[in-house]
């Protein structure tokens, strides 16, 4: 992990805590969800990497803000992303997150909608404290994110093109990393133009990290990443990978490509098939090379940012820690 | 209806437009959800009642603030509203709303999820234009409906006292009732003491309109209330009239509620003996004294508020057609 993610840590965690402070059997759920609690009731460390807040306190402070003043925006911030997991793992029939249960596994699915539900209502009372500007921001990236997931549930039924699959990924994913760096730089009371610059720059990061994620998804060595190999084929998931295998395959592999993922379940010699033809097509490579490309967008948009030296040396580091992530 | 809850109807339908508006057929499926649109893309008025984004109008109006001021306010609070809906009909296994099939219905459950996440989003975009008072009261009445639903999922499992019914429904249906008397206040600048009267009222009437809506539940007229006669019986709701049951029967008419409440589907016959033990215990008249009672304490209430001779009269009218309505 690079120092801009273990920095403020501490003070994340914290703030989760008293965000989601309660006695009602919803909020230990929550809490559990989220990660800072066992089932006993135990203070705990499973809140995966904080990525999100920790570039919203990372950007605040760097345009001159005090960290307590960010704070409530950062935990805000991922209280939505913790909603979107919550109620994206009951859509995707996804059974485990961050080497725990899943919330509908555990507590069943009526009240997994409520454990999102409360996630996303303590979120807004949480960034209430920052003013109406930073609300409407968070509100409008919930929006983003909400018709990315949609996007994406509708893709379930099709092939996409690298643009409708960029289109998506930008709203579903790369909307939350967006308000992250935005809602630094209005917490600090920056201009309209150095949010511009962080918003190009969270974009092109927010690709690059989704696409990574998406290797990481059927390459990834099954123990770190926390889900077997291929397990995005075996789910028939849109990804990067398949919608680059789609546009690259000839007729006759497209369409058993289609055969397969029309399929339900997908056989395991299928997910083997598919995986060998990505490789044949070369698509680790051109993945590979588009996540470059963008980190490399990415630095040039950070040269339009006043950083001080320890904040540009951050997210350089952060930039070469999406490039080369195994998990 | 009364007065209040048309005079400002075709605004606030205007105000539901202007938020839901956008291309995406998620944004279709909710303006048709809310009842704005139909399937063709026509404007429709099937919006239901508006009480909770009248009573903002309302209030804002009689503490001296514009409508223009208070109508995102309002539009809000009918979103979150309707938000909760949308996921309450999923985990309620309820297949028809204002007459419409369920979002869950017609466009399955994963998008159905989405459908109120994006309600709920577009809501505290809204709400952001009225200030931080008005988002935090917003967010707190949410997180309150929120876990006012959990509670009443849980109590899907057991029998439960009057007292802990009413600590439900205070939740569950209160929290946005007692929001939007809130609202207004806040849109006009109120000050605390006529904030909490405010609460005050807003708590009876709240409670109020939920027993009578237990109520028509079971004897309400299916064609006048949109579910057939006995249905609330059919699903094993543990509303008022249950409990009220619970608490009066003798130990052999418990022990066959209890029977009869854990068996799945719940018989014609069954249904028919719930109901004619409910009214051998005096139920429905102890419901209507219930009503009367809390409607008294409302205009009791009310007398602590200052309003205009026009706004008394719409007060009085809309606890009169709480006090017998039949939809």
């Amino acid at each position: 992990m690079t120092r801009l993610l273990e920095e403020n840590r501490v003070r994340l965690l914290d703030g989760l805590r008293d965000a989601l402070a309660g006695s009602s059997s919803l909020s230990r759920i929550v809490r559990q969800h989220v990660g800072i609690e066992d089932a006993a009731g135990g203070a705990v460390d499973g809140a995966g990497k904080l990525l999100r807040p920790s570039l919203v306190l990372f950007v605040a402070e760097e345009l001159g803000a005090r960290l307590d003043e960010a704070l409530p925006a950062a935990v805000a911030l991922e209280l939505v992303h913790n909603f979107s997991l919550v109620h994206d793992d009951i859509q995707d029939r996804d059974r485990t997150r961050r080497g725990r249960p899943t919330v509908w596994v555990t507590h069943g699915e009526a009240m997994a909608i409520n454990a999102g539900d409360l996630l996303y209502a303590i979120a807004f009372r949480e960034i209430a404290r920052c003013g109406s500007a930073a609300v409407a921001c968070l509100a409008e990236a919930t929006i983003d994110m909400v018709e990315g997931q949609s996007l994406d549930l509708s893709f379930e039924r099709r092939f996409v093109t690298i643009d409708e699959y960029t289109a998506m990924i930008d709203r579903k994913t790369g909307a939350l990393l967006r308000c992250a760096f935005e809602l630094g730089a209005i917490v600090a009371g920056a201009d309209d133009s150095a949010r511009r610059a962080l918003r190009d720059l969270a974009m092109a990061l927010g690709r690059a990290f989704q696409i990574q994620d998406d290797v990481l998804g059927i390459w990834g060595d099954g123990d770190v990443v926390g889900k077997p190999q291929g397990s995005d084929v075996r789910r028939r998931k849109k990804s990067f990978p398949v919608a680059s295998a789609f546009a690259l395959a000839g007729p006759a592999d497209r369409c058993r490509l289609e055969e397969i993922y029309s399929a339900e379940p997908v056989a395991e010699t299928d997910v083997t098939w598919v995986i060998l033809l990505m490789e044949r097509l070369g698509v680790p490579a051109a993945a590979a090379g588009t996540v470059r490309e963008t980190l490399a967008q990415a630095a040039g948009y950070l040269g339009r940012i006043q950083l001080s030296a320890t904040g540009r040396g951050d997210m350089d580091a952060l930039i070469d820690y999406l490039a080369g992530r195994t998990k």
